[in-house]
């Protein structure tokens, strides 16, 4: 076993001896952009690992793990076009240092390239990837088609909401740790296993994500908080307040939900002070905690070594340790 | 063996079963909806033929043949974006009806779901049929990208013209055939025979249909004559009036497709005037007629028997049968 930056390391360098650049330029150029604004390879350093927790060399995931990074970048690339996002990483995203008709058809290149990388498998274990990486694919476009939903609809419940954030984030997190476990052979139960475990904590992630876009400090959360307040995002926290409220607590939040001021300081604090009030931000902090707890059980199953179990659970300490 | 319209019929049956729409239904709804505008489902029934030609019952083949129709419709819907298209088949693009991220969104499940219907065959053909798909729908979105390049562009050369066309259209027909024999069990020598096959007539099918925009019969072509001219687009005519040109043709010509009128009529009269004199016109009939009898000789080796031989022979009559 390794630890979390060796294995980080092994990546970047795997990466690095990836010809990426070819002809035509404009179609691979852009591919090569946004693969190389970094990032910190969470999803490819998952699958490494899992292939070692289950008794197989990283090297043997290193093309499962390009295959998860190029999904994800592409689906950052077309995701930031549905966005209209300018920036990405602090640089420009592709469809604004280009344009949209090169988001599309890099981002479609990239899918591919994703599905090409398994071919270095033999039949069978092609076969359990590819299928795994498709069924996780359409479940990520699912959930970003429920959260463009969400945004127009008025009635969305928790349960919805955390199926969404499970289509739309976890099961990326599961699937990288499955294709490892695929790789090495692992028996259907533990490949299972260590799935569900990445996609609780996914969850746990994502809540998390939530939680720090109100209450985070900027400081270690990496971007201005109140953003998702500012937007009128429909977040746990949110639809928590909204099945707490009591006392015209419902009405005052989505009165404040349903203006877009020119100064959002005092916005950000009421909504924030409703969230408080109707223990909708304890509510959160309980999920985000029973959601990783959950994460934990799940590898209980597997009868881990002490080393392998640790390198788990650092990993795990390493995505939740933001703070507040 | 079964005629052309038989394999239709089969071919649209099995889709008539398929269970398009589910939830999120703003994702699926657009795929049912581009699925369901029909054409002329050329690719699957190529397919369907290829693999009873190879001495499996079509029924084998259906997943794949729809594989290729939903990746066919994949990049219509993106291309149609990409060409700010308003109607597709007559009718509203995926893109207007609906919306841009609906067009990208649905469009890139299509994709996903294309790969997905391999998954009905044994490991062995699942990944032969996934990597020929991979390769093919790579260096489609490969001829996309050089086809935008080209409009750019005022070196295009003839070959580059024909490796964009190889690229963008022929390989799908070319892959659809190999499909058929993969699934059928077929050698390598005869798959490849088959590939090559599909590509000459696919080149050859692009080919005429440059020539039928500026000479076709606009009632038989199905489409208003003149468009290439008058966008200016760098056809196969084109390039080979540049390359014959004399006495300032080539100037005339650059002239004409430097020029926006209100009124064509003039600029496409003067255009295939050009066509005619310098004889470019005739070149691209023998490069058609060349093309297409590359592709025959291609089923030589295959020694078929007559009564696989004329079905092949009659799709290609019928797909060039288009008059001027």
């Amino acid at each position: 076993m390794h630890s979390l930056s060796q294995y980080q390391d092994f990546f970047s360098d795997y990466l690095l001896g990836q010809q990426l650049l070819k002809e035509p330029n404009q179609l691979y150029e852009p591919i090569d952009y946004i693969i190389g604004l970094g990032g910190k390879r969470m999803r490819p350093i998952l699958t490494l690992m899992s292939a070692e927790i289950f008794g197989t060399d990283y090297k043997q995931a290193l093309p499962a793990a390009l295959a998860i990074e190029m999904f994800h970048n592409f689906s950052l690339v077309h995701d930031d076009i549905m966005d209209d996002a300018p920036l990405r990483r602090g640089n420009e995203t592709v469809h604004e240092k280009w344009d949209l008709n090169t988001g599309i058809l890099s981002g479609d290149a990239m899918l591919i390239l994703a599905y090409q990388y398994f071919e270095q498998y033999e039949p069978a274990v092609f076969r359990d990837l590819a299928k795994l990486f498709s069924k996780t694919a359409i479940e990520v476009c699912e959930g970003q088609q429920w959260d463009v939903d969400f945004e127009t609809r008025d009635d969305v419940t928790l349960p919805e909401y955390l199926h969404m954030i499970k289509c739309k984030t976890a099961v990326l997190v599961g699937a990288a740790l499955k294709m490892g476990a695929i790789i090495a052979g692992a028996s259907d139960e533990d490949s299972d296993a260590i799935y569900q475990f990445g996609c609780n904590l996914g969850i746990a992630f994502q809540l998390q994500d939530d939680y720090l876009d109100a209450f985070g400090d900027p400081k270690s959360f990496g971007k201005q908080t109140g953003g998702d307040i500012i937007e009128n995002k429909k977040t746990y926290l949110y639809l928590k307040t909204l099945e707490f409220a009591k006392d015209g607590q419902r009405e005052q939040l989505l009165h404040l939900y349903s203006v877009h001021p020119n100064d959002n300081t005092d916005k950000v604090i009421s909504v924030k002070e409703i969230y408080n009030a109707t223990g909708a931000s304890d509510a959160t902090r309980d999920a985000i905690r029973e959601y990783t707890e959950k994460a934990f059980a799940n590898l209980d199953s597997l009868n881990l070594t002490r080393e392998k179990r640790e390198l788990l659970e650092s990993f795990g300490q390493s995505l939740m340790q933001r703070q507040v």
